[in-house]
């Protein structure tokens, strides 16, 4: 796309004059609007060195009330090198209403340095990819502007900046680089673009060698993309860009109705064992830690399938410091106004540290399915945007290990009696559990259906036995310990 | 307080084993409550190094359910150095009917390395004992747990942790520092708890030669606390502990209805000036980024007073990715859940960056008195509060910078009712303006009295003669100059 540009073309001064104030003014009104439609927008400035990033960024938001944007920049990001790379931007994706300018963006990492590794590179479009695909499926707005200038061009503003000396420390050793292998980082910046050009998240290329024709580019591109989602939702309420999505393979036969629950362990061999397991798993939470590993620690299961006992037996002998544990319940008022996984990334543990999470993103394909919050396309497309998340984590070096707990109906129904009528442990039990329990085989299917598409090679899902809690208990922290240990 | 202990006290094992489970589900039982109560708890545990801070502390939160608390540790702090020291605290204080657990805490610094110089010393107890008291006074409750040890113990623990693997990289230089100095370091610990006990955030020595005697020491002190307040809460909804603050000084006469408004700048001037002070504020932007000084510029003032075209005037040409402008709102649903000044504490500059507050913390003496939201006590106490946090950021180097824009009645008037006439400026001017117009006279008073009470040397205000906006915006840009380059 980059070749057909005019790179040099101008716009008049006169007309300039005239014409920016109409566009300031219609696009403050379209900010507006946004809120109205609880719209998000995503807006990535990537471009050459010496391009005029800043300057254009400053002239894009002059326009716009500062209540409704956020500018985020890549550059101040060493936090970022403990998580996986899309980390730092799910962390920064904006609210329903609200814009978020990235200077620089995911895309930073391949123009600074696309690498020679090309699977490493394809590996990096997918997951630029897929983050793109799954916000736009959320109906986030997500416009890309490349500003495009000549190899001349940028040696000439390199040099001019290198002379004053407010400009100067912006100039890197990496962008006299650039210039340097122009022709080079050119082909590949085409790449780039060819390989993540989407009809959701589609590239624009601004020529930007001068100012003003560049920021009536902007402001021109920015219009129309708003002016288009808001006709469009204003004709029709639901105005989803109707990202398309894998087809879902046939299920197999119910893998819930065929475990084994007469498993058990004997109360004395429990306690023998368990002290050895867990003395071990305090060499594995050492382990994960000197080697900069993430382990998550997914729980999932029945009401009163036991998630909370078996946390506190894996956490009982850790270091504290190192682990948390992070109940998941329905969202806040903040998280609402946002893409679903987005609470999920912002806990995910940086390097070393495990994190354990009580119930987790699956709700997705689990409450929200059963009791309909959320749509059939939204549940239906999660398997594979959860997938998508985990396999980011795990390349990334992480370690995911998934629990089903699980009872049958008959246990359950003891469990919640006896909740009742010990003092302690009647807190635990409500009137919700009783409505669930009523929805026990919509559940198994949503529970049988996730077991059997996201359960992956990198991160299985792992079915326990709960009908005996010390079995259970001892079954979850050996798996834990295998789990790293084939890691080491 | 340390010497009057019995270090070395023993607890009997079956007594632990009977006594334990009772005071487990207490606990648990309590915590449920502090939801009940929407009280927010804070526990700290320092201890001397290889004290047992990391067992007990797993000891204590193996009774609580995880969606009710966090463990913060400091030890992961990188990027807190980009702040003032109390930023990472503030950041993490607990929600209302949430435990945040300090694994060490802002004592860390002090315990580690208490320094030589006295001032320095007490700058920071000052620090300490501020923090403490303003969430007191919000009624947070806290919990500091002192682990002791004497050096003997201390030094045997330490040999026998280098001998295991596992346990090994746990010991730092500093711990055997502390060891060879552990004299020294009593009497500085000693000090440190003299100057920073309260009866609101008292201290607790915990003996903890005997695992089992800290851990039923450091459960009955949680109990014995949260009892005490919930039962005070029971008696009397407004359970507020009353911590003494400042005496107000009377007020002099209103400074505001004394400023001259007819101040004007003709446009022809206005245009030149603006050029070369945006010139020359672009290169103090350079200065700050270069200098890692955070630069916070606060605008308050009347509706309509101009603070948007005037950020608009000294933000375009700057660069975007070292600036941020935060417009404050009405606090949302967790934010309304923490003290008020956490959203303000979470929302400032790191080192090098410049944050521009359109409204601020000031709202506290301002829109929530007038309007009520708040008790008299609580905008009373706001102005040290206010004060104090202004303190610790220019202590840490930072410059605050603060604007009342100010125009009179009439001029309100005028520009209320030009924004109902202009399109595009209609969604400015809402029924709530005229409705705060009709308090000016109350609205007038709170201004005064801030300006008054929380004009120091250290962050002083500015009033800026707002009636001409040309005027106005070549004032706010010239004295945010002139504030760094006295610093320079």
């Amino acid at each position: 796309m980059l070749e057909n540009i005019d790179i040099a073309a101008k716009f008049d001064k006169a007309e300039y004059k005239r014409l920016m104030p109409q566009l300031e003014i219609r696009l403050s009104e379209l900010q507006r609007q946004l809120i109205d439609f609880d719209l998000p927008v995503i807006v990535v400035f990537e471009g050459w060195a010496a391009a005029g990033r800043g300057v254009l960024l400053n002239k894009l938001i002059s326009a716009l009330d500062p209540r409704g944007f956020s500018v985020y920049s890549t550059y101040h990001c060493q936090l970022g090198e403990q998580y996986p790379y899309m980390y730092r931007f799910w962390s920064n994706i904006p609210a329903k209403g609200r814009i978020a300018f990235f200077d620089r963006s995911w895309y930073n990492r391949f123009v600074v340095n696309p690498g020679e590794d090309n699977s490493e590179r394809n590996k990096y479009f997918e997951q630029v990819n897929s983050f793109e695909r799954q916000l736009a499926a959320d109906n986030y707005i997500i416009i890309k502007i490349f500003l495009h200038i000549s190899e001349d061009e940028q040696k000439k503003r390199l040099k001019g900046m290198g002379k004053l000396r407010a400009a100067r420390w912006r100039v890197t050793e990496g962008d006299w680089d650039q210039n340097d292998k122009y022709d080079k980082r050119f082909a590949e910046i085409q790449t780039m673009i060819r390989k993540t050009d989407s009809y959701y998240a589609p590239w624009t290329i601004v020529p930007a060698h001068d100012k003003k024709y560049a920021a009536v580019q902007i402001y021109r591109t920015l219009i129309d993309v708003l002016e288009n989602k808001i006709e469009s939702c204003r004709r029709d309420k639901s105005c989803f860009v109707g990202v398309k999505q894998a087809e879902l393979t046939p299920l197999p036969p119910s893998v819930l109705n065929s475990i084994d629950l007469t498993k058990d362990t004997k109360e004395e061999e429990y306690r023998h064992e368990l002290k050895l397991l867990q003395k071990r798993l305090r060499q594995i939470q050492y382990a994960v830690y000197s080697q900069q590993i993430p382990l998550i620690i997914v729980y999932e299961g029945w009401d009163a399938a036991g998630k909370g006992s078996n946390i506190k037996r894996l956490t009982q002998n850790l270091d504290p410091r190192g682990y948390e544990v992070i109940p998941i319940g329905p969202p806040n008022e903040v998280e609402r106004k946002h893409h679903y996984l987005w609470r999920f990334w912002k806990s995910m543990p940086y390097a070393g540290k495990i994190a354990i999470f009580d119930r987790s993103w699956y709700g997705r394909v689990l409450v929200e399915r059963v009791e309909g919050f959320c749509h059939e396309t939204d549940w239906k497309r999660a398997y594979q945007e959860i997938n998508e998340m985990e396999e980011q984590i795990t390349d990334y070096g992480g370690i995911i290990v998934k629990f089903w707990l699980h009872i049958d109906k008959q246990e359950q129904l003891q469990r919640f009696r006896e909740r009742q009528q010990i003092p302690y442990k009647q807190w635990k039990i409500t009137e919700e559990d009783w409505r669930n329990r009523e929805k026990w085989d919509y559940y198994r299917q949503a529970a049988d259906e996730m077991l059997f598409r996201t359960s992956t090679n990198y991160a299985p899902w792992h079915i326990v036995e709960g009908n005996s809690k010390l079995y259970a208990r001892l079954k979850t922290i050996n798996t834990v310990i295998k789990a790293v240990e084939d890691r080491l």
